[in-house]
């Protein structure tokens, strides 16, 4: 059997997320509705992210064992033409047998993205976390840096599966301002920019691994001292605590995107907001 | 009464057009609804560019009379409050008792948005027609200074409804590239650009007034050029013609943007891509 690797980038919107549910369409279905429809091989995909309903993708990898000689290219154009418009299969190749999605995962990136700004912007309901009132982008950095490293990140999970361990390294978190994530270009009318910085707040996590909506409850945390309601040090104090009463809401799904996903022997992409 | 004028953005996918129509929601009945709701009166709402199903529109004008005090900012923000997240109030004033906004329009200018790029963007689907092949876009802004001035343009509408006339005067046709219109931020991972100038074209229109599906049909047309299947010297003969079949295919919907009327003694903000 080869094993096949695919790079995934989807539109959550209109799905109930990654995972197969009863109660919707979800990514993994179409994929493997996909594959089976090339391959005539009733097929079980696995991902390295299961990206919650309305979540987005940009770099989600999934990877498939299948007995078909089909190569790679074709598999990829083949596949597309099986799926909606919503998912995209950005590359195919064929990794070692011992390749998993999931458990071979030694990183992932997120974004979050916020327009902050007044008025809202027609095109982004599905797209952002739209935040009118201003945010404090030092304050948020400042902070932000009290997650950096290992800890107990158990106050910024919303439910508590049954796991080993809420430990985890968070590597990289930068709160940074833009001009564009977007429709800016269509946008000449006069906005209300919070700061001269731009509308779009990203909020780029890297860890080597996540607990359940462990991102969103973080930005939603962050927005908190933003607002200058939570300092860092009280941020500080609610990691320590571990409860989750103590942080802030969980962010929308809306504005939540897989970046990259993180191989052994293979680099992240740098979250440089200049570089992508 | 007062006559209240608003400048709109919408995000028209789910709707049926600016219009009224038995099928689906409209933008004008949201927008009435909303100033029932706002002032107790039924009110009739007037449009600049009656949009069809699936335009979007960045600087759509409107007006209404009223004989409520409710000031202008506050209209803004109650009207905001009562419509969907889809429908953006930009901005509103009180403007003289003779201003209609369809009739005392005297320019409009449409942005056309075409994602060239292979794959095709999982983001993009409602907000860019996504043309996969090669488009040589020097041939396509050559061919484009044939359609300015004052012509017939019954060639480049798809139904003839009975008007007075098709001629229209095209002050600004321009076609050009960009690295972005939207989520690019969002997009480190490997598309592949057509040319070394952005996977976006930017179809920029400027008129004293437009047939139905001018703008469409003109992509479309243009989009041939692109291709290389039609020359300057056959659009210039299409239009002489004026036979629609000769012209192009009507381009999707997505793609089209209303970006702003003009008015006389308003100028209408110069279509410079890099000023947007």
């Amino acid at each position: 059997m080869r094993n096949i690797r695919l790079r995934l980038a989807y539109d959550g919107t209109r799905y109930v997320g990654w995972q197969v549910q009863p109660n919707g369409q979800s990514v993994q279905a179409c994929l493997e509705q996909a594959i089976e429809q090339l391959t005539g091989t009733a097929t079980r995909v696995t991902a390295a992210g299961r990206t919650d309903s309305g979540v987005h993708a940009v770099g989600q990898v999934a990877n498939f064992a299948t007995a078909s000689n089909i190569p790679c290219s074709n598999i990829r154009s083949g596949l597309q033409h099986f799926l909606p418009d919503e998912i995209v299969v950005v590359e195919v190749d064929e990794v070692s047998e011992e390749f998993h999605a999931t458990y071979s995962a030694t990183g992932k990136w997120y974004r979050y993205v916020i327009h902050n700004a007044r008025p809202r912007h027609p095109f982004l309901g599905n797209y952002a976390w739209q935040y009118e009132a201003d945010l404090d982008i030092e304050a948020m950095q400042a902070a932000a840096e009290r997650l950096i490293g290992t800890h107990d990140f158990r106050a910024f999970e919303t439910q508590h599966p049954n796991r080993a361990s809420s430990v985890r390294t968070v590597d990289r978190l930068d709160v940074t301002r833009h001009d564009q994530f977007s429709t800016w270009s269509l946008w000449p009318v006069d906005t209300e920019p919070v700061t001269d910085n731009g509308p779009f707040i990203w909020i780029d996590i890297a860890a080597d691994g996540f607990l359940y909506n462990m991102v969103r409850a973080i930005t939603g945390t962050l927005v908190q001292v933003g607002r200058g309601r939570m300092t860092a040090d009280q941020l500080a104090a609610v990691l320590a605590d571990g409860t989750r009463d103590d942080a802030g809401e969980t962010a929308p799904a809306c504005g939540l995107y897989l970046m990259r996903v993180e191989y052994d022997g293979e680099t992240i992409a740098s979250p440089d907001p200049g570089s992508s």
